[in-house]
C-alpha cells in the first residue's frame, strides 16, 4: 500500500489548552464533551486559537456482492436509487448538508448503474460492486489498492481548496454486511457482537446473515493481514474511504467518523496506521447493534446519540453544530479576568 | 394566579404524521429522534409542514438568599457580574446564540445590583434576591403571583414579535438549592436524591447543602400548594421563568427546556397546568444529580447528552440546530415516491 505520513498528536500543549478552558467564564469542567471537542482540535491543529474552513462531507457509495445472499432488508437497485437522490438533493444527508454550511460530495467507488455527470458526483467505479464474498473475495488485491489510492486522491483535492474539517458517509445495500466482517476480525469480539439488524432486518433475517458471514469467515479463515480482510470481507466504498480517512490524517485535517460503517472503515485504517484515531472526532453513536462495542473498543465518546441507523453522514452532519460551537467557546468566550467575573 | 388557557395538543393528525415520517427516503425509523421531535412539532403545530420563526432564549436571573448559607462554590455577586458579561456578550450563551441565529434576552428578575439601560436587558427586578428560605419564606405570595404575571409579559412581547419556539435558561448563584426544593416537594423523590454539586461543590460541601435543604423543608412542612411551594422555596428568575412558560404554552409556541433549574421550573408549571409539557422539547440532560430523576419522571428523553452543567440555556442553542434538522427533514426530504426509490 502507498505510504501515508501519519503521526501521533504532539501533547505539550495541553496544559495550555487546559488553563485556557479552565479560565473560561463557566465552572471547571461545565461545558462538558464540548471541552474535550475543543482540546482534541487544539492539538490537531497545535494552536488554541481553532479554525474550521470549508467543511466537506464525502459520502462513497458502491454496491455489494453479499446482497444476493439476502442479507438487507432492501433491494441491491437502492444504491443507485439513493446515490440519485442524492444528486437531486433530496436525500437526509442533503437537507443536513444545506443546514450546516457543509459541501457535500458524492463518489461512485462501485454502483452498478451510470450516472449522468453532476457537480455533486465524483465518477471513479472501480466495477459495478464487488464480488459475492461468500463464494469469492470481495476484490483482488490491486482493486484494493487502487480504491485507497483513488479514496486519498479525494481527500486531496477537497484539502486543496482548503477544507481542514471532512466527514465520511456511505451509502450501499449490504454493507452492514462487510462492516460486521471487518469489526469481528480486527476486534475479535464475537461475531454475534458485530451483527445487527442493518436496515430493519427481523430476528430470522438477522439470524440468517449471522449464518451467511459466519460461513465465509470460516471459508476464508484463518485472514489477519488487513489488506487482505478488507479485499476480502470489504467493499468498493469502505477501501475508497480508508484511503481517503488516511490521507485526511495525514493532512492534520479534522476527521468526522459517522456510525457504523463509517467507523469500521476508521478502525480498517487504524490497523496500518493507529495513529489516525488522534484526528477523529466520533459524531454520533448509530443503533445499529455493535457500534457501541465498537466505539468502546477505540474507547471514544460519541457526541450524539439520536438513535439514527442511516449512514450518508448524517451523524457528521448533524453533530458540526456542536463542533463548531467547541471552537466559538475557545475563541470568542471572556475569562473570568477579562470579564471581571469572581472565581470560586 | 391568573389564569392561562392551555389545553392538551390534539393527537388526531398522529397516523397522517406517522405516514409522511415513514415515506420519506430512509429505512422507517433510521432518524431516530429525529422522527419525535418532528411528530411533537407537527402535533404543536397541527400541521405536517413546519415553521420555526424567530427564535429566542430568555435567560432570568436573579440572587437569592439562601446563597448566604454557603451552598454555592462561587461568592453571589457572581450573578451580577455574569449578568453583565451576557450583555457584554462574553458569556457561553451569547457565543452559542450568536453562532445559530438565536436572539437573546436578559431578565433581570431580581439581581442584587443595578445596570445600566441595554438593548438585550429586561429590566423587571422585583427585589434585590429573594429571602433567605432557611429562615422565611423566599418572596410573598404577592411577589410570587406579580413575577409570575412579569414573566408572562416577557413572552408576550417575543411572540407578538413573530417568535414561535422559545428556549428557556437562567443565572443566579444558589438556584440549584431551589431546584432541588422544588423537584423533591413536587416529585416525593428521596431530597438525597434530588440535591447535587451544583457548580462544582466537593462531597462535604454538598453534605452541608442537603443538611440546608432539608432542615428549611422540615420548617415549612407540610407544604404542597403549587403556589406556596414556589414562593417559599423559588426564586424570582424561577417564578418568572414560571410565568413566561405558561404563557408560551397558552401561545402554542415550542418551548426549549434546558437543564435542572430550567426543567423543575418547568416541573413547576405542570403543576398548574400538566398540559404543559405537551408543548416542550427537552435539549440537554445536564450533568446535575437530579436531572435524569427529572426527565424520567416527567416521561421525556433529552435531546442532548453532553455533560454539560452550565445553565444560560447552552442547553436550549446547543440543540436548536437538531430541532431545525427534525424540521428540515420533515419539510425538505425527498418521498420514495418522488425519488423513485424502491422500498423494502
Amino acid at each position: 500500500m502507498q505510504p501515508f505520513a501519519i503521526t501521533p498528536v504532539n501533547t505539550l500543549l495541553l496544559p495550555d489548552i487546559r488553563h485556557k478552558i479552565d479560565h473560561k467564564t463557566k465552572p471547571v469542567g461545565a461545558l462538558g464533551q464540548l471541552e474535550m471537542i475543543a482540546s482534541r482540535i487544539c492539538l490537531i491543529q497545535q494552536q488554541l486559537s481553532l479554525e474550521l474552513h470549508n467543511p466537506h462531507i464525502l459520502v462513497f457509495a458502491a454496491d455489494h456482492g453479499i446482497a444476493r445472499e439476502g442479507v438487507s432488508k432492501y433491494p441491491a437497485e437502492v444504491t443507485y436509487q439513493m446515490v440519485l437522490n442524492f444528486l437531486n438533493g433530496g436525500a437526509a444527508i442533503n437537507v443536513f448538508c444545506r443546514q450546516n454550511g457543509i459541501t457535500l460530495k458524492v463518489i461512485d467507488a462501485g454502483v452498478n448503474g451510470t450516472f449522468p455527470s453532476h457537480e455533486l458526483l465524483i465518477q471513479q467505479k472501480i466495477a459495478k460492486g464487488t464480488r459475492n464474498f461468500a463464494q469469492e473475495p470481495a476484490m483482488t488485491p490491486d482493486e484494493c489498492l487502487l480504491a485507497i489510492k483513488l479514496g486519498a486522491s479525494v481527500t486531496q483535492k477537497v484539502f486543496q481548496q482548503g477544507c481542514n474539517v471532512i466527514g465520511f458517509g456511505e451509502m450501499g445495500i449490504g454493507n452492514t454486511s462487510s462492516a460486521s466482517a471487518l469489526m469481528h476480525l480486527f476486534t475479535k469480539l464475537p461475531l454475534t457482537d458485530c451483527v445487527g439488524k442493518g436496515t430493519g432486518l427481523d430476528d430470522a433475517q438477522k439470524q440468517h446473515k449471522l449464518d451467511v458471514l459466519q460461513e465465509s469467515i470460516n471459508k476464508y479463515a484463518p485472514v489477519t493481514d488487513p489488506l487482505t480482510v478488507l479485499a476480502t470481507f470489504g467493499g468498493l466504498e469502505i477501501a475508497q474511504m480508508c484511503g481517503a480517512m488516511l490521507q485526511a490524517a495525514e493532512n492534520k485535517m479534522i476527521l468526522l467518523i459517522d456510525g457504523f460503517i463509517a467507523t469500521a472503515t476508521l478502525l480498517t485504517a487504524a490497523q496500518f496506521y493507529p495513529a489516525i484515531v488522534d484526528y477523529c472526532l466520533f459524531c454520533h453513536q448509530s443503533s445499529e447493534k455493535g457500534h457501541q462495542a465498537m466505539l468502546d473498543y477505540l474507547h471514544m465518546q460519541p457526541i450524539l446519540n439520536l438513535g439514527l441507523r442511516l449512514g450518508e453522514g448524517t451523524g457528521c452532519a448533524l453533530a458540526y453544530p456542536i463542533i463548531q460551537a467547541s471552537v466559538h467557546f475557545m475563541n470568542d468566550m471572556a475569562s473570568f479576568e477579562t470579564a471581571q467575573v469572581s472565581q470560586a
